[in-house]
């Protein structure tokens, strides 16, 4: 449709379109559909939900191209960011304002597709409310995120925990599973309240994966550059815990650094394995919540082994 | 609500509510409310649709925070743009990331309120899918705003008017309308077709009047820097008309000169003068589209006076 307006506008249409086809773990979709599984059933047929899902999955791509261009992110799924492929065509202020406009663009689209998700419009009323709040605690968690890079010396771990919580875990897991959850339509108290808890843990795991991944991860496996949470001074739980754990003269040297020695650092502080710990911990909740929840043996099965798949993963 | 999770959401929520507060002609949601009159009748009670008029106003908030972000304006409604203001917090890194956050949280609210509408689910369905296509027409408009900004000596005078027609026509008055008329339920075909043209000609003359204010407006009325548009490059039909009009040597000084300079070689080429012809030759169509439709007096009347307010207007 853009085409027609003005031939610049498909180009632009292109785009976005190649960046929510570039790949991704698609964890939210799956989640989504895990969560309806649950209730659903076995045998009733998924197809009706491929709208709402592929709304789920745009608005991700919405989220990650505004935090790249907050976090000024070079690479992303292993290709550059919508920022710096425009910032390529017509310079960096260009690029800047594009990205806005791209992740808007998702966003409005994500609206549009899940309008045609076939299930009764009461059903579809819920599903948005839910949809709504998730948006709002997304937002709200970046807003948090890059307000601790302004200030990370006065950051917490309780504070870097809060982030975890609010920007990802309820975002990536909690919120999808109940949206999930919705799209089944009736009334599942049990099962909401072990998707809530459930999601909540694995979702901050899955966080804690990512700080870690963040300053050890392979390049060429995460799609996304080594340290960049470092190089921005992002206050994660990692972080926080290392300064902790830090000796004074380990300390000292932290706030002086460069990303690598900071990397080795952190490491010499013992800081990585308690966040692993942690991890293991939060799965194992997760897991607990589960055991007793009333649904379907498969998407049981299925949610335990993402719990582990997604914060013990290589990327 | 935000409160609750960390004291600064709190901070970072009244920053947004208080520039949707601040002021502003209310354009989209009067357009709205008349469309919706225009066939509701004059005994039917308005306040069903406050949720949705205010969908209208917060959605515009959005607008204006990104494109202000874009460029890098410093003032609006005679205060401090969204991304000064958090730059004056945390720097301008901080201030640029918290504007995007800012128009995305407007967009999200702008979306809970509008399903609060109490209307039946139909009529709900379809005025979503009318505020959708306004959505991505603005979006899409401003895209073709900041990429004329890129090269502005490659832009012409029809491609100006066509992006005055996507990104302020459609989404000002055409489409308000529209979503007015479909919160009133019921098919109204010959009404819709009057209130395109209306919209698309009148709204087309309200940017017309925009790209004057932006020269030659009294920015204590306009709320807004003076020169701006000048400043950025932007590719105003009123500046197409003058490199149109211009002499050879007014052509040259114009590419060099400074904003204010600028605007006197404008007024000199008579430009300004053909957008005032062009701004009454669109609202005499707008007008003439309206006198056949089947619409109430009151609506029609209010319609024919906003036609000339908005585009005869200081600021």
């Amino acid at each position: 449709m853009l085409d027609t307006i003005d031939p610049e506008l498909g180009g632009f249409a292109r785009t976005a379109r190649d960046l929510v086809l570039a790949g991704g773990k698609r964890l939210r979709p799956t989640f989504a559909y895990w969560g309806w599984r649950g209730v659903a059933g076995p045998a009733e047929p998924a197809e009706p939900l491929l709208p709402a899902l592929g709304a789920l999955e745009l608005m991700h791509t919405f989220a990650l191209v505004h935090d790249d261009l907050m976090d000024d992110s070079a690479t992303r799924r292993g290709r550059p960011t919508a920022h710096r492929i425009f910032a390529g065509r017509h310079g960096e202020r260009f690029g800047n304002s594009a990205a806005v406009l791209i992740g808007d663009l998702c966003l409005v689209w994500a609206d549009q597709l899940l309008a045609r998700t076939p299930v009764p419009p009461a059903t579809l009323l819920e599903v948005r409310a839910r949809y709504d709040r998730m948006r709002v605690e997304a937002v709200a968690g970046q807003y948090l995120d890059v307000l601790g890079e302004t200030a990370p010396g006065d950051w917490s771990l309780e504070r870097a925990l809060l982030v975890a919580r609010h920007k990802t875990a309820s975002y990536t897991v909690q919120w999808p599973l109940s949206f999930g959850l919705a799209l089944a339509g009736g009334c599942h108290p049990s099962v909401g309240e072990a998707y809530r808890v459930y999601g909540l843990a694995v979702g901050e795991a899955f966080q804690l994966r990512d700080d870690l991944l963040g300053v050890y991860g392979d390049p060429a496996v995460t799609g996304k550059p080594a340290g960049d949470d470092l190089r921005t001074g992002k206050p994660t739980a990692l972080l926080m815990l290392a300064r902790q754990m830090a000796r004074p003269a380990q300390l000292d040297e932290l706030a002086t650094a460069g990303p690598e020695r900071q990397a080795q650092i952190i490491a010499e502080t013992g800081a990585p394995a308690r966040v692993e710990e942690l991890i293991r911990a939060r799965v194992a909740e997760g897991l607990t919540a589960l055991a007793g929840a009333p649904i379907e043996p498969e998407a049981r099965a299925t949610l335990i082994e993402l719990a582990t798949v997604a914060t013990h993963r290589p990327a």
